[in-house]
């Protein structure tokens, strides 16, 4: 494990590495972009999972947090949070009464998408006598969650009509990676996210229905979506790292790119590989490199190589020219995806001037109930 | 979190279900089915990570336990393994002494590949005054980790003339899964894989080096390659609880499937679809379902469904003839590969007759370094 004041040449491997720096110039600047929109930001602290490092967002002006399980909230509430919002469609009897204990201790917002979660929901909350605010999903036209536009008008009704809730707006997400986006720029697309999610909240308000928040935007669009008149909340999360995928996206740039993960060279099974002892158990799996041209799972921060080919334990690297590690030698790499790689560790290492300053468990890691 | 005596109706979802009564029994019978052709079955142990039912594959009789990284053989020394090989070709100071550390409380066996990784052990050992057993790894044709053949001689002579370890056999690794073996059946790859490595064995032997232990083996080759005389040990991990992937590559029957994960059924975004409360990080993202053309990232237990796309918290499920689940219905999946989802969770919950019998803790779950 990692302690203060170790020096980077002798952290253990495989290792998450953050450098500081560029985390804190992350938080900073993304706060400031938001911000002179008018917009609130609630970023998505599941790229992280370290309840410390959303106090740092909130006290950079952040409005609150956005995670995506009950078991996250309820790590990020024990770390301070006082304003959670769940963006997920809560589902099941257990959920809905944890829920509803937490919103005793802060302010709770949960997302629902169907009459079986409000009603539960608004049981649960009755049942404790609280009040949860709830945003209604609706879906963009990625087909995972949400409800069809020409529904939310009835999901709303029904939500002013029963205890315990109050409704507070709707949300949803839009993004470069998914669905029928492919093929246009993040600003095209973070505006119309904005402007799609304010033309329905406008359609609802003009069937009576009162519609506060507007909450939409990830990394790439989240900027772009905030200049769109009427939105009013976004909830980028990956931005406080960026990823490799990100960088190739241009939705962050290389040099803010602030978690490398740092592994050593283990065998060198012909001259074009090194295998590092990381593999999918390091590296998240998600199959993105061919759907977005990418040269692999990870790409190598200080040469031309890149993660091809996992085992668990296992990463086969391809080396490109001038790249010729040696067995032993260390090797930092930019993940392809960092909230799913982060989720697979236990503890991120902040870095500055070569030197280990904190090491933070990763609490939420894992938190998917 | 799952507690003993709860009913599987009342477990929290998303949830890693165990089927007592088949783990038992796929325990049993491969033990038997190795050990009748006098091998001995070394279980590689990250398809549970658990150090109890470690304890439960060598009270049936296993010869020792096989883990990949050094933090594992930690934590299944301390739960009581008394005879550990890392299969792995171990690289770096800090990782050589804790082996030598764990070498003085239990038989610890090691991979090699190269001077490097020999030349550190033989320090540590000598500096810890212990003994250190190493095989040495050679390179089926999967370019990922071991010797080539030609140069094994040299790594064993340098193995011999080194203190503080002893040259105990050869070790490797080819799978139906991987490289050019793709086309031909279990049983000829596992025959093939057995007859390669005892022809290597029987080189060095020709040479005056001394071969005792020849392992090979996964699920899908072991019990074939255990019945080419000269094979010693087998290490298969995956046939404990089985998986969608294997089950389809025919290396486990369906009925031996031990492990399944139980999800809600969270939203309905079309009449063709279903999305569970598990996504990539509940189910492995490995990218197998094109490679091995199967239908999804895991296949229902009782419907025909299959999670055929996800993000972090959402699967998304293409349902098939007959499959109409409702929100709030909970369904019961194989995932396509049980190691790296294993590695995803934080406990495995035993159930028998409908009833949890055993809720154990993931003890190696994430122990890479």
């Amino acid at each position: 494990m990692a302690e203060q004041g170790m020096r980077v040449e002798d952290l253990d491997t495989p290792c998450l590495m953050v450098d500081l720096d560029r985390m804190e110039r992350n938080i900073r600047e993304w706060q400031a972009a938001v911000s002179a929109h008018g917009v609130q930001l609630r970023p998505h602290v599941k790229t992280h999972k370290v309840p410390e490092i959303a106090c740092m967002q909130l006290a950079a002006g952040a409005g609150g947090i956005t995670v995506a399980k009950v078991a996250e909230a309820e790590v990020f509430a024990a770390g301070g949070a006082q304003d959670i919002f769940i963006a997920y469609p809560v589902i099941g009897a257990q959920k809905w009464q944890r829920i509803a204990q937490l919103a005793r201790q802060c302010t709770m917002t949960v997302g629902v998408d169907s009459e079986v979660g409000v009603r539960g929901l608004s049981e649960a909350a009755a049942v404790a006598g609280v009040q949860i605010r709830v945003r209604v999903e609706i879906d963009s036209g990625l087909n995972r969650a949400g409800v069809q536009p020409d529904q939310a008008a009835a999901l709303c009704r029904l939500i002013i009509s029963l205890p315990g809730l109050q409704l507070d707006g709707i949300f949803g997400f839009r993004s470069v990676m998914f669905g029928a986006a492919g093929g246009r720029s993040a600003a095209e697309l973070g505006r119309e996210e904005g402007e799609l999610y304010v033309a329905w909240a406008n359609q609802l308000r003009a069937q009576g229905i009162p519609i506060q928040q507007v909450s939409v935007g990830s990394t790439p669009t989240a900027k772009y979506a905030a200049a769109v008149p009427g939105v009013t909340e976004v909830r980028p999360g990956t931005y406080i790292f960026g990823d490799y995928m990100m960088a190739e996206l241009g939705a962050v740039r290389y040099e803010d790119v602030a978690l490398s993960i740092l592994c050593t060279v283990v065998s060198r099974p012909t001259a074009d590989k090194a295998t590092v002892d990381g593999g999918s158990k390091t590296f998240c799996g998600d199959s993105v490199p061919a759907r977005y041209n990418l040269k692999g799972y990870a790409r190598a921060v200080n040469m031309e190589a890149y993660v091809e080919s996992m085992s668990e334990e296992h990463g086969v690297v391809r080396l490109g020219a001038g790249a010729n590690p040696q067995i032993g030698e260390r090797i930092a790499f930019y993940p392809i995806h960092v909230c799913t790689t982060v989720n697979l560790s236990d503890e991120l290492v902040g870095v500055r001037n070569g030197k280990v300053e904190r090491v933070w468990p990763i609490l939420a890691r894992g938190k998917r109930a």
